[in-house]
């Protein structure tokens, strides 16, 4: 799509946004309303920079659902269907927020600054509206609200030396979605060891906007001895690695068991967690649809789709391929399904493209890789 | 912004996006997660066909907020601060959605299809999640959706004629917002007399996304007498007529009194409806700010920014510059600011451009046209 972008006041720049352009990105993304840098004009150095190397990613556009207040423990667990008891601040912990039918409305990671005090680092949509919404309706003693926080990531098997340079070598201990409140050369961040990738990193978000260059050029400067660069969210490490982008690999329907966030939903938490009683009854009937892989059998490097493809097994067709790649490490044609339970990994499948092309291919179990 | 789209799942096509790219389509936004066409390669024809003729555009990212059931009268009224007894089925009237705090959330128009079925067609942002929170929250009995529903305006002077040559004399006597249910050589629509310009015009609520090129060629085919052309919500316009863009001249703070909606806020309003005491407290301690024009001093065209511009009078900083644009018609550039109320109609100001430039202008009344 050779379409160009027309920027508007409705999308928000980052606080990176000038040191992306500096970098010279290419193209972009929307994502919670605001720029999403995708490409700096070099897609195999930027994969290999990050299975191989360290990448910076500026991911702004991953906001922040702040609560605060003497019910934020209670407006948490109300949220998310996760026993939270044993939460400590300091811990940052994967949660699958449904509505009250079960259904998938976000998968943030939610980080627990204080006992009075959390925040959802979101996925791709306006969940502040949800959180609002039933804080008051619960006549909640809390105040709910978009902090001045940007996520800037670092991300690659070199991520830890460059981190260990700028922090000491405490940074090695902390487990991963754990973090800590900090500054560096007297910019205010929060460290968390995460990421939108399996290669290992680190997330600074930064908490004043208006030191969005002089963070970037401190990493830039402290990555330069691991030849640190410029990245993005990595659409194909993303798929070998088996991790969802919500809204892309969901639907209005999908529940958290559909999409393997099973292990985060607790059918004992609390009754009055928003859609416990649907996910209860989901586990019991067991789930209709499930997340598979597929290997395409095709030689050539086939295009990364952005339209969903129907999935057949014989005539029939039972699902669809939500997203796909060429697996540089594979050197195969991959993609993520959801399809029917009734197909199980190693079945043979047909995959109706969007530019009309029919493949072939083999369902797997997740992670590719 | 010389930068590209890259292409996602979670980003979704419109019916017509097809249609578009044949039309030679060669910008976009993205608006409720689909791409918006925001161009097709000659910006000054696209602005005189809407003033002087007739366009038509594909606005099938104006999302529909549906629900449906036997207390959908009474979520309709606890979601929107204006009295709606006397609303009937057929009707559609503009509201101004807040939160508990009397913040405006969106500003739709509500639809009200029957006794027990509305539709909320939504500015950028996610109000289902809104909508289905209160509902649940409130055991409403209502199913709450985002149906197959996808708008197609045709704006300008001359979408009657095209109009009444497709559906006969008698949509010249429907009033603005007023609309009807019925179909197309087959294909079914909801027609609206509305759409985001001031230009006159109507919108096609297509309610099958599978007959989108169908009912692009139907409108460009009826259309070709009056040279219809493609076209999409046209920035320039927009501000001369003082059409409000929700989360771009808004921010985390606005009501609906800030940017003259106030009109559709009826402080009598059931005390059960979100925001209502809030508002009643707001109108009378009185706004803070307003929404003003402000005619700039400069006889160049200057650049229509994305960012918000810093306004001051004297010295001091009294509010922002959200959206400007050079008018053809007044042959001026414009400006939509938000601003304290100690700011005036006929006062001077200046403003501190994104691009470092400062220039000078007077504040006036809305819209300019």
């Amino acid at each position: 799509m050779p379409a160009h972008f027309t920027p508007s006041s409705r999308v928000r720049r980052s606080p990176f946004f000038d040191s992306t352009v500096a970098e010279g990105v290419t193209s972009f993304t929307v994502y919670n309303h605001m720029y999403l840098p995708t490409g700096f004009g070099d897609p195999m150095a930027e994969y290999w920079r990050l299975i191989e190397g360290v990448s910076m990613w500026d991911v702004a556009c991953e906001r922040q659902v702040e609560f605060h207040g003497p019910d934020a423990g209670r407006l948490a667990q109300i949220l998310c269907p996760r026993k939270l008891d044993a939460m400590k601040p300091g811990q940052g912990w994967y949660a699958a927020i449904c509505d009250h039918n079960g259904v998938l409305l976000n998968d943030p990671i939610l980080l627990k600054l204080a006992q009075d005090h959390y925040w959802l680092s979101i996925a791709d949509n306006d969940l502040l509206l949800w959180v609002k919404a039933v804080a008051a309706e619960r006549s909640l003693d809390v105040n709910v609200g978009e902090p001045d926080v940007s996520p800037l990531a670092v991300q690659g098997p070199k991520a830890m030396g460059v981190m260990v340079d700028l922090f000491g070598d405490k940074v090695r201990q902390m487990r991963y979605f754990q973090f800590r409140e900090t500054e560096i050369e007297g910019i205010p961040i929060l460290l968390q060891r995460s990421g939108w990738s399996k290669q290992g990193g680190f997330e600074l978000y930064l908490r004043d906007g208006s030191k969005g260059r002089e963070l970037w050029n401190i990493i830039r400067e402290a990555g330069a001895p691991y030849a640190i660069g410029p990245g993005c969210p990595n659409g194909i490490e993303r798929i070998e690695s088996g991790l969802l982008s919500h809204g892309g690999d969901t639907d209005a329907q999908t529940n958290p068991f559909e999409v393997r966030m099973g292990k985060y939903v607790h059918l004992d938490a609390p009754d009055d967690t928003i859609g416990i009683r649907a996910l209860r009854q989901i586990a019991d009937e067991g789930p209709k649809r499930h997340q598979l892989g597929i290997v395409i059998d095709s030689e050539e490097k086939l295009a990364a789709h952005d339209q969903r493809s129907t999935v057949f097994r014989g005539g029939e067709a039972i699902g669809m391929m939500t997203a796909n790649a060429y697996s540089p490490r594979m050197q195969r044609n991959i993609g993520l399904s959801l399809v029917s339970v009734d197909l199980q990994p190693g079945e043979r499948v047909s995959i109706d493209l969007p530019d009309g092309r029919r493949v072939a291919g083999q369902a797997c179990e997740l992670p590719f890789l």
